[in-house]
């Protein structure tokens, strides 16, 4: 894509009102705009960001045979107050009266939704266990929204939700989830912590959440160094679960050999029995034709919590360092604007576009030296600048964004470089 | 996919509260199911065409240059105020008061936030003209919602404006989605009809709804034999628009030469000059340094209301007919269950899903015939029947759904038939 098309306003200073690192970048590299308190607009470069993570999310839960549904934003109170979270919920529920009187929220969470529309569909154990998700867009009224989209009022979140006819099987189905979490976030790039958790307002005696490490994390958190590697989720839940972890004032300070860092929650998984299915009088038949309340979990991540999560993850002083699985683009090329070199970078444009699928194209009327800032800002994983090196010596400068690693490369070799493998 | 994991539970009569085909077969084929008066969970069945829609939509807004984005749901009132819609709207619009007292509404439309957003981004007549356009619910509280997702409360629309530095521009913009809304019709597997529009709300001199063709379409409608033509998109803006057309009330009964048949509407375009950016003071410098008020376009398609205008189109007393391109599943293949087939069935369907990205096994503990008749209604293309036929003769039954057409075909003839380009 050419960034001359992008809606792009880079800014030098950051906004006063944004008080954390990755507020401050995604407002800095034209990501999002405040439409008001809490609520943002994803302008075209972070929605592509948006939507990458969405894919790996997605991809995840696929894996596992959880199918994907659209349950609406726009609820009714009713079910709200046979579970009786109507009143639990107090102001951080967006409540709306519509035309005709009627009671409606804007959903912050769906437990009610699926458990009452699951009964419709399914009756008989030998569909079970069941694993249902959306993504979808909520709601939240925070009394003081802040940190950008990291705590904003209307949030994307992917929620899953499953039934299973026993509690043997329902814990057998939160370590699938449990799992496929860990995997997620680290096929996202990062480093996922899990952490035994309360429940709150969701409910049942079981619960899990997932920090990201992340020096500007909001939370302190202690945990077992042999918790940091890449194929943890190939090892049992049982195995993980039994190494150390703890956050803020859960911490145990007398523990050796654990290291203390900060952590930023993106995932919370849940299991919680009958809590939902009860109440709102959900029942599937067994083996023996008797009615029972099948067992439910919920297991939710933070989309757009994420897009700000990674960000406190990956930065230094000049801007974002996207892992290249999330970046808006992967590769940006850059070159003198009216450069009589046109013809070779087009010709290195098409060339990657057709090998990857996210090649941006700084065409920009801009001098070299504000692209190359901008591209650092954006976080673009690889910057490739065609301009004097080129002309004298054929070399195309070749940078990475996550270490300042410098190649020069002729054209020819850019063509074969893999870029998605290259480790110096 | 094996159907025994997807949320299905079809029905053989139609519920009593839907009155036309699409919601009756939406309902019976477990596509959606209603969660209060006017909004809809899209069920994962139903889910998988509204992404089929959306993304034949997303490949086309693309084609043109158009930026995705994503602006929210909840907005301000305060834009509306200076646009002066607000009042305009009356009880239409979903008005919401949030836990401060501020008087927020769920957006119907997004002319006000993208011209407000605009001017913070560009303001050179250097970057013009700039398309941008999102996919995002909209919600409208009908006094009267019905025809299911047809006229629902809560609807998903891809909306898209464009801003032009002059008249000219903006005119020239306007015919290019035009013709871009032809071809993504037409893409569909519709028949799109251009007919020149009122501009009501959005305002405006120039506007075009898109209908389509359905036997049991809201709106009476007359055209030109000529308009129906694949290639249509091809043609000028000019040549198109002077073959007639009109609906409704606005049919000349005198014009010879022309097809009267039923539409949907399924998209609307307008062209509105200044009538936004000038009360929001959205301006942009021209050549001269000047401070200029772009041009403005909104260019809209119903994504879920074509879910249910697509099945108007295409179905018969058996159910859903789907064109190939939006269909939830290509192939269905079906099987006794507990045949001693089931290795071969397995092969089959593993080669088929290595060579398209949509094949159904339905694995569910029901009768040949049921799954038939399971397979009908919910409009899979193609239906592969492997049975007593492949027992005795090694013929797997084929079963086209728009004509009902019959092959029979060998486990090698399977693999090699191009189901997506086949005519008999």
């Amino acid at each position: 894509m050419k960034l001359s098309n992008l809606l792009l306003n880079t800014l030098k200073e950051s906004p006063k009102e944004a008080k954390i690192i990755s507020h401050q970048l995604m407002l800095r590299s034209s990501m999002i705009r405040q439409h008001t308190s809490g609520i943002y607009t994803w302008l075209p470069l972070g929605f592509k960001v948006l939507k990458n993570i969405e894919n790996i999310i997605r991809r995840n839960q696929d894996e596992i045979g959880c199918n994907e549904m659209l349950m609406s934003t726009i609820q009714s109170s009713e079910l709200w107050k046979k579970s009786a979270r109507y009143t639990d919920y107090g102001k951080e529920m967006l409540r709306i009266t519509d035309r005709h009187e009627n009671e409606l929220l804007y959903g912050p969470t769906n437990e009610e939704v699926i458990t009452d529309l699951f009964s419709d569909y399914v009756n008989s154990y030998k569909a079970l266990p069941k694993y249902l998700y959306h993504i979808q867009w909520k709601f939240r009224d925070e009394i003081r929204p802040r940190f950008g989209v990291m705590r904003g009022r209307e949030f994307l979140m992917k929620d899953a939700y499953s039934f299973d006819l026993t509690e043997e099987g329902a814990f057998e189905t939160y370590k699938i989830f449990f799992k496929s979490y860990l995997k997620t976030f680290l096929d996202l790039g990062l480093q996922p912590i899990p952490v035994k958790a309360a429940t709150g307002a969701i409910g049942g005696d079981l619960s899990h959440e997932f920090q990201i490490l992340a020096s500007t994390g909001e939370s302190e958190i202690a945990y077992d160094s042999k918790l940091i590697d890449s194929g943890l989720y190939k090892k049992s839940y049982e195995e993980i679960t039994s190494m150390y972890s703890a956050s803020d004032e859960m911490i145990d300070k007398s523990k050796f050999d654990v290291i203390v860092g900060r952590g930023i929650e993106v995932g919370h998984i849940f299991n919680f029995g009958t809590k939902y299915t009860k109440p709102l009088e959900c029942y599937v038949l067994n083996k023996d034709g008797k009615r029972i309340n099948p067992h439910m979990g919920s297991y939710g991540v933070g989309v757009s919590r994420l897009t700000a999560a990674i960000i406190e993850a990956f930065h230094d002083e000049k801007g974002i360092k996207w892992p290249i699985n999330i970046a808006p683009f992967k590769i940006n090329i850059i070159s003198q604007s009216n450069s009589d070199l046109n013809e070779e970078i087009e010709s290195i444009y098409n060339n990657l576009t057709s090998k990857y699928n996210n090649i941006s194209l700084d065409d920009r009327d801009l001098s070299i030296g504000r692209k190359i800032k901008d591209s650092e800002l954006i976080g673009i994983p690889w910057t490739l600048i065609i301009g004097n090196n080129y002309k004298e010596k054929g070399q195309v400068e070749v940078i990475r964004r996550s270490d300042g690693d410098k190649l020069f490369l002729s054209k020819q070799e850019i063509e074969n470089f893999e870029f998605e493998q290259y480790t110096p």
